[in-house]
């Protein structure tokens, strides 16, 4: 059996629309310094194929010809349990903020249990959009001279890497997580699922007939379930909550 | 007063032999992202004012404005107490071996009581000399994945950066070494001196007279007394010694 998604060559690495071919080699190049594997492109603007690219990766094009390319966020982190999003300065959302080398501890805790994980990094030059943000569990923030911060994309991932190399050989026995009594972790495609049922209830009932509030009202909520580390029995849980109480509006509206 | 080389702005970096313009520039870049402000280029092949340094800097162009040219290594560090030589692969010398993380621990220590650091840097592709390996006190090497560990220029100055700015900020009481009673640390124009003074005599007393194995004893001499992080006094007395015994020689071979 091959090892879950995101755990067998730890992490998996998620560029969201990288713009330029080289900059997609020289991240595969930090990555495979590091030991990384699972490379995933989130609509990229140029191939990760080209010549150029793969000069870039200077030896590491393994890690370019197995890259996955997706259409939309959403789908390139279906698999995985716990998805961190780079940022290099505050989007004031209610979520969770860590260092790589905190996050490279928390992977390798969650990893070792099984459970997927993903960095996510946003294109060269305007970073992650918040909509990609909110479907994160954690923002991951490199602490570096606040008045020249700004990373290349390759150096943002080998950072990453470097410290989830660090940790990535330590064995510990304590290193496992919950698991067992409270079920398995939901991962982000059933999270997804219920954050889409809900909202499309919401429009229903007018909840979110607002038009400039509704985004922001929508990643208040979806950074809300986030934040809970839900299991896959509590998502069908709030499904049903959400179908029931759907129904009895509609019971209602027509009594 | 302003603050001991290599102290204020945090530790020297030292690029001898750097080959492209471009890499200066990202170098200085990922030294702007730590708080790194020193830069001392021995022998660089191209200009670091060039348009492609500058944009290659992307911000950071005040460091390289304040880089200073050396002809010899030997030069660059003159004014420095403890220098870190990166490598990739082991060279074999009977020298300490450090990672990024424990070297900025100890530069954070050394730096907070006065003693001037600096971190050299090989050109591209080849790496630092052993003549220049010789010149440092510590070996650094960055762990990484074994199977694909090389690093470009600018990535590994920005790990040494990164680290270092990770402990800069932590002030510690405890950080001050054992400085008055023992006097001074030399600085490496002091130990350089000595180093020539006594090759220079073993040069003339026949010691070193076998030409092929004259480097790799001259080697194995330096790093030997640099292990000992001689203070001023004691390199002062070693002259002594090593003057005292050649006059001895001398005395001798006319009587």
């Amino acid at each position: 059996m091959s090892p879950a998604p995101g755990t067998g060559g730890g992490p998996a690495i998620i560029l969201v629309q990288p713009q330029m071919s080289e900059n997609m080699g020289t991240a595969a190049r930090a990555m495979m310094n590091c030991g990384l594997t699972d490379l995933r492109l989130v609509r990229p603007r140029e191939s990760w194929l080209q010549e150029r690219a793969i000069r870039a990766a200077s030896g590491a094009e393994a890690v370019l010809h197995a890259a996955r390319e997706y259409e939309r966020t959403e789908d390139a982190i279906a698999d995985l349990t716990h998805v961190y999003a780079t940022t290099g300065r505050d989007r004031y959302m209610i979520k969770q903020v860590v260092t790589p080398r905190l996050c490279a501890t928390e992977m390798r805790e969650r990893i070792s249990a099984g459970y997927g994980c993903g960095v996510m990094f946003g294109p060269e030059r305007t970073g992650l959009e918040n909509d990609d943000i909110v479907l994160a569990d954690t923002v991951l923030t490199v602490p570096l001279n606040p008045v020249h911060c700004s990373l290349n994309l390759a150096q943002a991932v080998l950072l990453v890497g470097y410290e989830w190399f660090q940790v990535a050989g330590e064995v510990s026995a304590e290193a496992s997580m919950t698991k067992g009594a409270a079920g398995r972790l939901a991962n982000k495609q059933e999270l997804l699922f219920f954050f889409e049922h809900l909202e499309r209830e919401l429009d229903a009932c007018g909840f979110l007939r607002l038009p400039d509030k509704r985004p922001t009202m929508v990643r208040n909520l979806r950074n809300l379930f986030q934040r809970a580390d839900l299991t896959e029995q509590e998502v069908r849980t709030l499904h049903g909550v959400v179908t029931e109480l759907a129904t009895l509006r509609t019971k209602r509206s027509k009594g």
